[in-house]
């Protein structure tokens, strides 16, 4: 549990003030001045600007600098955002949404100050429907939170991206995971959105309807737009109900070739995956390393695939047919796990892969990759990546959802590593991208843009695309106060 | 093959003049005068003004009244697309994007007369990825032309909203059909666009990658947009594989109330549905009358199911999980159609409903409705959409897609109609449009809006969000000049 939930210690830290950082105002945006604080403090009544919660909300979980904001305000409704977004405007102040802090891009670093807006309080489930398979939720209710409340419905919220991130931040960022290639991501499972557009005004994008050609897909465009559109206060999302029967398995292959063509070839017969995930034979030694009371696994390039039917019966069918298409790809060792606590082991292991990785590098954080390529390419693409970071001399673990095409590279960084170093790594990371941009590829399939990939979004989409954000973002932000500095520059 | 494709007769039709059209001028916008056409026909050669072409130019398969541009332009390039766009905007004259003319809102209609953009010559599929299961294909490239060419690679391009729409319209309208439960609509499998803006310049949406979080989703925004925000042109699709194995059902129950049941414990339950459509008593009865050579069908609330899976066995753990699910709900006289032909008889039936429906009333056109509801409301919906049918003293059979929620009521309308009657009808669409958003649905699920659900727009989603819409359309359609007076009004 974060210190943003020990309410007692919370309130010890709020109104503490910290000393005040100076505030970039290249754009003509003001800082906080004292007035301003009070005014919020009016409208919202839980504020801070005690350093060390200054500093956590300046913070996310990558690689990139922490630059705090200049005063952190905690909303418990969509109307407190909405007269928060009204000041803001009116002084021009920027504003950063915030949810668990947990984002890949430096998607919350406050780069020209201002407000963060932490929605963590707003943390309850407004709308439960069962039968409809459909929740409403406020922005700072948690994947897992959410999960905990639908424990006795026979429902899930599938997706994962392995942090406990807040839902509302799962919507901002685009988020997907481990079984994006059955459940797709957030874009597909977000139903409608409430939002505060830049000048307060309140938007529902949707209702509850399964899908909708009714006008422009507002939700749409709020999904991924990293909080620099609007500010997410609920969400309406789509529930799955939880498989009758599943089944997990493990097999190795020869070669990331070999592994890569088996997932293909399995989509192309259409076995309705759940998950299809791949490990190169680095990340499977870091994974033994890292656990080796649950995990001992030949160091092999390795597929960890999931099945789930109505039946044990239909389980077992797609089970037949994938077991024979991997051994036509010369995949060996199959290994089955149809227990709940045999696969429960397996994908904790599998979910541990993040840490395991860092463990590679003591306090390291992670450089995490997460392009996406045309399925035919993955495989060439990983491997030319591992080749690129061997040469380097670095370690690099290579892992990836492998029926979306898309894959992580954990490039290990600390704090005191000399700038070349870092811009080493960086030289893979950005090959990387070259590589995958030229089979027609992303340069991201679920952390998003932040500061990060900025520079990577003209040469995914060209000069043209780019503008047409620019010109959304203009017309909806006309002030230039929501996130500025992320996805792209007004 | 439409007249169109029937390339000789187009030539000599071209450039046959039709006397002009009197055109509103109210919005400061011109008509074409004759430099104006001289200049497109430079930049696109391909023009006609002949009457009978603008008719049909300006008239789609709804009940609205046709409404003819002032010329037809046909482009074979996104250049010349991009050429016209450009000579429409100096000159400030509307332009309409027109893919097959079967959309069902208006959504063609020259309400500001002006230049039909008519894209059905861009037919090339221009790439093909089989091993990636997607394809890149021009605007006018139509469903069973694409299906023609996937013919030999085990893949399909599944989407079916019933009359061999072109891509790009499909795209544009955010269509769907009957088996949107399984593979969704064109929103998740739309990839990526090449679109003409309202200034020329020309964007890229998107690549090749089956998931992205970069920057915003242009495409989503695209999806649906009904050519007033830009011109496609060319589109990226998943496809998917034929399944190795399908069974088809028929079921019968004693009530909507208790189909509509059904179909949500079987999506409850985790059936990986394909199809799930629900016919009333009354489309059943049309159906066996219009099509006595293959219908013979009990007359009352049928469920038509459809189940795909990797191997017999697969489907067979399917069909016997679903069979008890309908069981529980009342469900008799299951009868099954493995055999492909006995299943095409089935699907042929299917979709004949609405050809079915028309035939009911000799001469008519269909006002369709198209709501969706959220699962556990729909057989109520259904119901008492039927029984105010009934009370009006009209027929109108209700069938539709139950996986999604989303039913049709076709209400038959002549032109010779007196506007009394018209009127009742709208007050039935109004009525059931009432009802849908009452219980949190949305006025259209695969239709769009076009003219014909304009109003609808803001009771839906509120003023807010229809404001976010207009600042969008302003934004990236300043002069106003793509397909005016549709969706929203600048």
């Amino acid at each position: 549990m974060s210190i943003l939930h020990a309410g007692g210690l919370l309130k010890q830290l709020r109104r503490i003030r910290a000393p005040r950082r100076p505030w970039p105002d290249s754009r003509g945006l003001c800082s906080v001045p004292d007035r301003l604080l009070a005014r919020i403090e009016r409208v919202c009544h839980r504020i801070s600007t005690n350093a060390s919660i200054l500093e956590r909300h300046g913070d996310d979980e990558s690689y990139h600098p922490a630059l705090p904001p200049d005063v952190v305000a905690f909303a418990h409704s969509t109307e407190e955002v909405q007269a928060i977004v009204r000041l803001c405007a009116e002084t021009r102040t920027p504003l950063i949404p915030f949810g668990t802090g947990t984002s890949l891009e430096g998607h919350i670093q406050a780069v020209r100050g201002g407000v963060c807006l932490d929605l963590s309080e707003m943390n309850q489930v407004l709308q439960l429907h069962p039968d409809d398979m459909d929740c409403r939720v406020q922005a700072g209710v948690t994947r897992v939170a959410l999960n905990a409340e639908l424990r006795a419905t026979g429902l899930s919220f599938p997706f994962d991206p392995g942090a406990d991130a807040s839902l509302g931040g799962m919507v901002a960022t685009g988020a997907s995971g481990t079984n994006s290639v059955k459940y797709g991501t957030m874009r597909g499972n977000t139903l409608g959105l409430t939002a505060v557009l830049a000048d307060g005004s309140v938007v529902s994008t949707g209702g509850r309807a399964r899908k909708s050609s009714a006008g422009y897909d507002l939700t749409s465009l709020l999904v991924g737009s990293e909080g620099t559109l609007a500010v997410i206060t609920e969400a309406q999302l789509r529930l799955h109900p939880i498989p009758a029967a599943v089944s997990a398995a493990t097999c190795t292959f020869p070669s990331l070739a070999q592994a890569g063509a088996a997932v293909a070839a399995l989509l192309q017969c259409g076995v309705p995956l759940s998950r299809a995930e791949l490990l190169d034979g680095t990340t499977v030694a870091a994974f033994n390393a890292y656990a080796p009371d649950v995990a001992d696994l030949d160091v092999a390039p390795t597929l960890f695939l999931e099945f789930e039917g109505v039946s044990e019966e239909a389980v077992r069918a797609l089970a037949s047919v994938s077991q024979e298409c991997c051994s036509d790809h010369a995949g060996a060792g199959f290994q089955w796990a149809t227990s709940e606590s045999e696969r429960r082991r397996l994908w904790a292991a599998r979910h541990a892969t993040y840490y395991a990785a860092l463990a590679l590098r003591p306090g390291s954080r992670g450089i995490v990759t997460d392009a996406v390529v045309p399925l035919s390419s993955l495989a060439q693409v990983m491997v030319d990546t591992a080749n690129d970071v061997r040469s380097s001399g670095v370690i690099g673990p290579i892992f990836g959802h492998a029926g979306d095409g898309n894959f992580h590279c954990i490039l290990l960084v600390r704090k005191d590593d000399p700038p070349e170093y870092v811009a080493m790594l960086q030289g893979i990371n950005d090959r990387l991208i070259e590589r995958t941009l030229a089979v027609g590829g992303s340069c991201t399939g679920e952390h998003g843009i932040g500061i990060g990939k900025k520079k990577w979004l003209a040469r995914e989409f060209g000069d043209g695309a780019v503008s047409m954000m620019r010109t959304i973002k203009q017309a909806l932000d006309p002030l230039g106060i929501l996130n500025p500095g992320k996805v792209v520059d007004a």
